[in-house]
């Protein structure tokens, strides 16, 4: 057995579950069918009770605690109707559950230690006749059931993009979801195949596994969806996850070592490394912090990164050029922008048109001859002023109507009208009472 | 009369000579002729006298004394020939002058109050035959003798373009020389015509005056010359004079006044003003002071100019962001950079390749994984670094061997080596005490 496979063996003793985690499984999954095959009985429509996910395709981490099941109802039915036995089943089965809002709403609770989810959806004939996100689940765990044969590497693979912070479809990671790490692992026949591509990978990448794909993508790896021709499983990855993977694939293969498959945990920064951080990189980091809106993570995480772009844009349209930027949340929120540039002057240059251009010229001349401006002047035959500056230091620009001009989402955009604070430079070090870890990373950014 | 006209008529009356400095200026042009035929006449070879410029032509301002003169020798002379004979009657003609050199040796000198040149050249058959650029002048007093109706209007042309800073092809000014006056003022039929054009031109602009213009140019202004079809007239002209033409152009027009026509002259700034312009505009001037190389003009603007070009793009790539320059020079000379951005952070961005291009990827990776830079880190699939800056300040980057690493000219070059310093910020006031006029005029430009 070469090192490759020896660490890979590590890993699998850490990840894979024993007997006695799945006999845990077992009873509880049994328990949850039962439970919610009774409840269906009692509806006045047939529905057919899936369980589906990593627990039923046998591809779970050891210690996940996640169970999925889906009530799958006919596809003529209302959707009323559908959302109204979905919550029927579900406080049946799960009675101190609560309500949860996706597509439509559906019912969260614990039983016996595991997360369990209990989901309606319709039972389309076909993965392309979809008529909500969750219906195409079921058609995934057929797809893969009876095609993975060593389920154990798929989770190998699953704890390696976690460990490298690629792994999970959530719109605040948009890494690499389940089941496109099990088609991955099917595709290049076991952990180390898919190792050994991804270190070759070149974005954009594509893969057909059935050979049926339609369209085009403009997404950085392309894998057509087995049980739909016109999906892309990895629409939601970034191209920054994608270079992650190919990055510790390389790593992994030039050096195998059971550290590349543990997250990275840094210890919080305290208030005075952050300023000592501050200090020796001598940037300006500016942070617009706020109450954290009360919507979920994948509602939240895309308007935080809309904000963060339009803030970033503006900083750098003014002058300030951002050097980098994160977001951060928890009970407040951060936009955080480090800028390589303090202030500005007091006056701005402004170019006219060609004097030439007879009359633009005139009404750029007679809007500034009189004006505070300096100038105008002429240079390469075009008219220019030095006018005064709308906004001279970061902190005038963020505590100004500018902030609300860029796109912020909607429930950002309430956030901060409800009020906000700007720290400017060292004055940032106050983050790490809620942020110490993730200004941690920040701070010593690796791939 | 309107009132364009009496403005004009008011002009006349300063700038066309009166008949006791006409006759004064006849007095000498007719010593100097007999003088040089005298001294030609000692020659073992033939050659023609001629008076070329405005003296001859009638289109001097009153108040210049400049006047040149002209021995045209055989083509076949060889050059060695030519020098000596030409500096042999310099020489006899003008015993106090000294020896200048252009393209080849001349002498000039004073005669009665008039500055004298005495300049050898072919007589070549044709203007497109010339052997040295010199050779064309007595082309150009031939095609404009007889062809200027009203010599005035080219006087009050150049009055004007004096006034406004555009007069002169010095490579200083790189404005309108007199030959180019002359044309224009024949092509529009007058001063006023010419100002009416030029209110209403969008450069390119093209004028033939023969119609027989040869080849294209990539010059604001292109009048081809009535001797030689290869040649525009125009072709030291700047945009930006052109483009002072047209804007006092329509000046005059709207206002007709005076004043137009009067040189700028601001009082020099004093170092406490140019202290107080500093702090008004919150910039950070930067300057290159160094000893005037020992050249003529003509040698030393276009060297100023390429390399304050040169620096200006440094500091512009080393995120100094340049507002403003400008060059100077008399004792000293002087490149003077007005930057809006004082200092830089420790660390700069680097941005590496795409991580999916192996090789490249890796070597990026290597050469950084290990240094004192921040990162790699990923972003958008490629490799970033932040690493450590080499400049932190424009002085620093003026003191270090970059500012040797532009172009810079070879006598500014060999000025710059032998030592210059570096004013930053209010210490650039000092440079008040040789050029406050230069100052005023750069603290309130004007078109």
């Amino acid at each position: 057995m070469d090192e490759f496979e020896a660490v890979v063996e590590r890993v699998r003793e850490r990840v894979v579950p024993d007997a006695e985690e799945r006999e845990r499984l077992d009873r509880v999954t049994d328990e949850l069918v039962e439970r919610t095959e009774a409840a269906v009985a009692d509806l006045p429509v047939d529905a057919e009770v899936r369980l589906v996910g990593s627990a039923v395709r046998g591809t779970w981490l050891s210690g996940d605690r996640d169970v999925d099941v889906f009530v799958r109802f006919p596809p003529d039915l209302p959707r009323e109707d559908l959302e109204e036995y979905g919550l029927q089943v579900g406080r049946a089965v799960l009675p101190d559950g609560r309500e949860e809002y996706a597509e439509h709403p559906y019912v969260t609770g614990e039983l016996d230690g595991f997360d369990v989810d209990l989901v309606p959806c319709y039972a389309v004939a076909d993965a392309t006749e979809i008529r909500t996100a969750v219906d195409r689940t079921p058609f995934h765990t057929e797809y893969l059931a009876g095609r993975i044969d060593d389920p154990d590497d798929v989770r190998v693979a699953k704890q390696f993009l976690t460990a490298v912070g690629a792994y999970g479809s959530d719109l605040r990671t948009r890494g690499f979801s389940g089941y496109l790490v099990e088609l991955l692992v099917l595709e290049y026949g076991g952990f180390r195949g898919l190792v050994e591509a991804a270190a070759d990978w070149r974005p954009p990448v594509r893969l057909d596994p059935e050979g049926h794909g339609r369209g085009e993508f403009d997404d950085p790896l392309v894998v057509i969806d087995p049980t739909d021709p016109g999906r892309n499983v990895a629409a939601v990855l970034s191209a920054t996850n994608v270079a992650r993977l190919v990055h510790y694939a390389r790593e992994l293969l030039a050096d195998p070592r059971v550290e590349l498959f543990e997250s990275r945990d840094p210890d919080p920064l305290s208030p005075g490394e952050v300023r000592a951080a501050v200090e020796r990189r001598e940037t300006t980091p500016v942070a617009v912090r706020f109450d954290a809106p009360d919507v979920v993570e994948d509602q939240l995480y895309p308007q935080l990164d809309k904000a963060l772009g339009g803030v970033e844009g503006a900083l750098d349209r003014a002058g300030f050029d951002p050097l980098r930027s994160a977001r951060f949340a928890d009970e407040t929120a951060v936009l955080l922008v480090e800028c390589e540039v303090a202030e500005r002057p007091a006056v701005e240059r402004h170019e006219g048109p060609p004097v030439g251009v007879r009359e633009h010229a005139e009404d750029f001349y007679e809007t500034y001859a009189d004006s505070e401006a300096d100038g105008p002047f002429i240079e390469d035959g075009r008219y220019v002023v030095e006018r005064p500056r709308e906004h001279r230091t970061a902190r005038a620009l963020l505590e100004s109507d500018a902030l609300f001009e860029v796109a912020l989402g909607p429930d950002v955009e309430r956030a901060l009208g409800a009020g906000y604070e700007v720290l400017v430079g060292e004055d940032s070090a106050a983050l790490a009472d809620e942020f110490g870890v993730e200004l941690a990373r920040y701070s010593d950014p690796r791939p």
